[in-house]
């Protein structure tokens, strides 16, 4: 079993806050990441896949075509957007990059062709990321 | 004459549009940055004082000052905001990186106490960045 | 099962040698990082925790607590300190990497109210790193 | 049970392509990677060592060592080198990121004194890398 | 006057020999990089332009097209290429850092139709880089 | 004229401050910098050597020697040691990275043989550097 990674990039508009809640109780729970008008981050996603090469290849699959299924199911849909407005696969959840993570699972296992997918991890800044295996 | 610098970050929403122009206009100039609700960046600041170290501290001036003054100058009013909306200092400014080394230069540069100020760096993301060294 | 990680940075001193050994044999075992007077690293310490995101914030833990947590029992006692002479919880233990990981493991673990730490990471150099993730 | 990583660099050409395939196939499936003449990269590789501390040292292995390891074993035979016609072990073999990885730890996992090798990570860039962990 | 760069990537192999020379000096004065079959490198190509920003869009130039440029006129020439073999306007010329710079200024300098260009930035490794900023 | 930057990389403690000050002066000068028993920085040096490049080999200096220059004037000295007590000449210089540029300058001006030295910088940390391009 070998891992491939691919890693892709966007930049995005998010606001942490949950209806639920009070203004007062957003602030609290999630800081400056509450305030009304949201910021940005240039997030990086990694996308790992599991497999054998293929024996005449030397390739578990193609990573162009990899970044040519994430850029069609999720960039063209997240980059340059407003994660909290402007993504209809969103819609509802809150884009903490926990969420993130099993969202963008949830859209990338079926269309990986070759191999399985194993991770998926978000970076929204080189300090803080998330990442997700799959399962429960 | 030495060249100090110090490197800040902070996480902003902006969206690049003209109201001069139509929306199609703004498509064309500025692609998805025109989206309506905005996109982000990690942006990385530079600051770069000039200037001769003193002779019994061996510094041009104390770092941790300057990183004081960026942040109470600039971070604490851009940080997790909406770069359009949600600061003072860009009200009518179109918040390219060229225009944000511009202001930014304006607001520091009287505030430097030791040495000179010399450069402004900012970094939208590391394939795309301006500078300003100040003057016409 | 999401994982999340914090990124912190911190700048100490070390030197590694271990009194059983003569000089002779410390620097056989540690070559340049025997040197008596020490030398240092800008040190990275990756903190990742696990669970499962709750329902309403859609986040494991807070990372501003995290880090907080991490500023409050581990950099503020080793950043911009010497780790073999000013460090309490590493008297008597040589600070390579893969001790410094056990020991904030053991300090850390108790601290995680939410979620579970899953792995400790200490970067000495970007080509030279160590990571724990508890048990035997 | 410690994981000690040591970051190795070389820089190498390769071209991929089967020479069971026509060149057209070879362009579906490789795409610019197939251009006769070749293209490089500057190769990051990750060695990944498991075990317990030793109680005196502290250290699972010694990275010194281990770095020497990794240079006699693979960076002479394949840094500033064609991967498809310089390297003996790799004769017959189409250089993907994934087969190095498999390769490499064939050649390494038997030098590893101390400890067991865990991991091979082969990054072509930043955003495109392999890993294997041994086994089926 | 503002600096405005664009940071691109292109993977490429070249070797170091001059056919004035024979084996032996080319090996004394390029050492690995003389080795014949060539070596790769992950390059980046930085190219900054100066110039003020129009007053209604707060750009000097756009960065999207200027990357369309150097796509066009460098990257889609270089990019997987073998540089001393691929490459019609690199005829001739030992593709050394600083050569590349000065043939890469030649060609996009008359190209840009808004600002002037200002440096061209060459990275072999992120150890080795050479600039050029036009002139004698 | 072209520029050409070789970066190096040491790994060293120092500390802080002036024996003509006071402990409580050295303190509010130097804040943490001024730890009794040190702290230590992965250093990165930068040297910049600009001239034409000879027209027989395409090279303004052979980066090799250039390296092998650095590492035995400078590396050889400071890598491993602790700046304020193991560097002959650095004896009685506050180690800021301003005076570490000036320092380097100095040693490295005479021993360059083809082009001139440029620029010195010296980055404590990826947010922390300093710049030397010689003269008053």
């Amino acid at each position: 079993m070998i891992y491939l990674t691919r890693r892709e990039h966007f930049c995005s508009s998010h606001q942490l806050s949950n209806p639920k809640f009070s203004d007062k109780e957003n602030f609290e729970i999630y800081g400056k990441c509450a305030y009304p008008h949201g910021h940005g981050h240039n997030y990086e996603l990694e996308v790992t896949v599991t497999g054998d090469p293929d024996r005449d290849t030397g390739m578990i699959l193609d990573l162009k075509k990899l970044s040519e299924i994430i850029d069609k199911e999720i960039l063209e849909k997240v980059d340059h957007k407003h994660l909290n407005i402007d993504v209809d696969f969103l819609k509802g959840i809150i884009p903490t990059a926990e969420n993130l993570c099993v969202v963008f699972w949830k859209i990338l296992e079926p269309k990986i062709t070759a191999g399985k997918l194993y991770s998926i991890k978000v970076y929204e800044t080189p300090n803080n990321y998330a990442e997700y295996r799959g399962g429960k």
